[in-house]
């Protein structure tokens, strides 16, 4: 099979396998347990976190394990707006974050918050002038993701990060960069709080960490057993932890040779295809993520294509896998891309193990496959 | 190594472990993807639904996958109580429950919720009679746990469930079945909300399922994709799940065989400890969890003897591992045991793997050891 949809979940690396089968038959206790067998799982946890600090250039304290990218945002969302809404009302955020940033703050719309969303360009960068322009006393917290899940479009984050500090040095910055961590380098400085998810990286689903600045407070979504200083109770899900970890170590030992993979499949998948596919749209920015290719094929819904795909054993999306419980609509329409191409949209997400080969069968079976689409019943439209 | 304590967490079978990587490396899509890897990944949760739903005996629809007994707690108590406040304001716990229950109902007191506390029996019983009294038509919800994590107490959850909905039919209750699911048979009428845990049944930690009654509202913890029917958000946990569903399927088949084997061990540790030691008190009641055996030894603080038997390498525990962030209070003292019994009370929790060899060691070293601490420094007193 040929899988390019990495950006919604990977496949975890042999080596993420191995050692969670190891930790589970050996390491098993219970992390808070007061003995030799506690004290074991808790030095995992506390390696992993360290491993995790250097990565991100932050102390161990600083890392808090949660059940993945969903509970990160929420955590840091909910739980630093609530820490600090004494300090202001206004709370800012883009019209193309994930459902899993969005929904948090349509619901503290309804809580009585007032909302900003920067609306994105076409190429999907929010605008620095309109943030500038929202940005003052009462605004108490931004949240704008890293890579886009959708287009891949890179948000200039370290740039974001210093014009609100710059406005107002205690709203607090919170930056999802779900997308982003294992794939190119996610900034810190002037950067509160950072959302990652374990099953992005080859590593495990249902798994995630909250980067969580020491300086500022978050009121906790839990209440138990005080794990995790109290920010986050539950027994610390550690085979998932060490699994993450693992594929962390991988992922930064090979960075720069995964981005130039990821780089130059999107780069020749993208040749490939508008060299032999007449009525494209590529919505990807130019200078976007490396793993994220999104193109619309005009005239063909999103879902028949990826139908004739899945018939050639090739596995691509349509927008994002956490569109599918909600009606919502795909980024394409909020940045401004004509309805022709919003409904035709597919988006290939590439692995380390992405082949060529693979990229040349997409690219025959899409010039033999779209004509005919087109030609019958007009695509289906 | 003798691992005696189970009751804080278990080791995965074999099986969960094999089945786990066998998944990681076949069905690693993201079970919202609407093409057939995605189908394949979603099939695995409703296999997994189905398990569950039979082993309760409820449908597919009503079993949400959390990261665990905390969040299953969280959600339960937060959920319902926020979907309901508007029908009353008395909600009632007891004092012997686990932390991830005590400290929801210490929040929702600081609220404004009236929060009853039920005291418990020598024993660690509940007492209807003083429930039956609290009951009225202002409460909303009602949370009592099943089998007690520190001495395992079986709480009769089935005529608790009765009496509440013969005084209230609206008032909703909550049962944190997180020790007894897999050991014992937990019942389903009358209860709307069932907490369960993996790591406590020979699976993985970070994962859980909170059974929710079809016919009641509770609000999410999350915003986000809408997995799970919009209750619980967030990329399902899938080879957790997976490794849950394992280890319920073979705890499900030997049910009786393991509730024998460890009623053994219990029988048999606690007959001889009575046999050879002097000075000792029995905590846990006759009838009790046949996995949980706690025993105080006068005059011997628990984190000595923990101490003497963990250079033994047998791994036992003082109270429950969950207390160990806060300093909260052993459910002893809230029973009404003597303080001299509270402070040298020790946890044996056995497993299916535990050998009466392995028991046998535990009294050698008790019997051994047990005078010698009890002369120095009047065992640490
Ligand atoms: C940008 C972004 N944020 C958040 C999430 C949610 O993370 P998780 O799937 O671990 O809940 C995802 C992926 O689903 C994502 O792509
Ligand atoms: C009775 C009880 N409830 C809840 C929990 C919490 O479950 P988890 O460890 O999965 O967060 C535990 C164990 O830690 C428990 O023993």
């Amino acid at each position: 099979m040929i899988y390019l949809d990495n950006a919604a979940s990977t496949k975890p690396f042999k080596e993420v396998q191995e050692i969670m089968c190891y930790v589970m038959e050996n390491v098993y206790a219970n992390p808070s347990a007061l003995h030799k067998q506690g004290f074991l799982a808790e030095n995992l946890l506390k390696e992993s976190s360290m491993f995790f600090a250097k990565q991100l250039g932050c102390s161990k304290e600083e890392i808090i394990y949660t059940s993945g990218g969903t509970e990160s945002n929420n955590l840091a969302i909910l739980g630093a707006i609530n820490a600090y809404k004494r300090n202001g009302n206004k709370i800012i955020t883009s019209n193309i974050e994930h459902s899993s940033v969005k929904e948090v703050f349509t619901y503290l719309e309804q809580q009585g918050f007032e909302v900003i969303r920067l609306k994105a360009d076409l190429d999907g960068y929010v605008s620095l002038e309109e943030l500038e322009n929202h940005l003052d006393g009462k605004t108490i917290f931004v949240s704008i993701m890293h890579i886009n899940n959708e287009i891949g479009t890179i948000q200039p984050i370290e740039k974001i990060a210093e014009l609100i500090k710059r406005k107002n040095k205690d709203t607090i910055f919170h930056v999802d960069a779900v997308q982003s961590f294992g794939k190119i380098l996610v900034p810190k400085k002037n950067i509160d709080l950072i959302s990652i998810s374990g099953h992005k990286l080859y590593g495990p689903k249902g798994v995630g960490i909250l980067y969580k600045n020491k300086n500022i407070r978050i009121v906790n979504l839990f209440y138990g057993g005080g794990q995790q200083k109290n920010i986050r109770s539950g027994t610390e899900n550690v085979y998932n932890i060490v699994g993450m970890h693992k594929a962390g170590e991988i992922v930064f030992d090979n960075l720069n040779k995964y981005k130039e993979h990821y780089q130059k499949c999107k780069n020749y998948l993208q040749k490939n295809i508008e060299n032999h596919i007449s009525g494209i749209r590529v919505n990807s920015a130019v200078d976007g993520a490396p793993h994220i290719l999104n193109i619309s094929f005009k005239d063909i819904r999103s879902e028949i294509l990826m139908n004739v795909l899945e018939k050639n054993d090739i596995y691509v999306s349509a927008g994002s896998a956490c569109l599918t419980h909600k009606k919502s609509k795909n980024i394409l329409s909020f940045i401004g891309v004509s309805e022709d191409y919003v409904y035709s949209a597919i988006r290939f997400s590439f692995s380390y193990e992405t082949t060529i080969e693979d990229l040349d069968k997409v690219v025959n079976v899409l010039i033999k496959e779209i004509p005919k689409i087109r030609k019958v019943n007009n695509g289906g439209k």
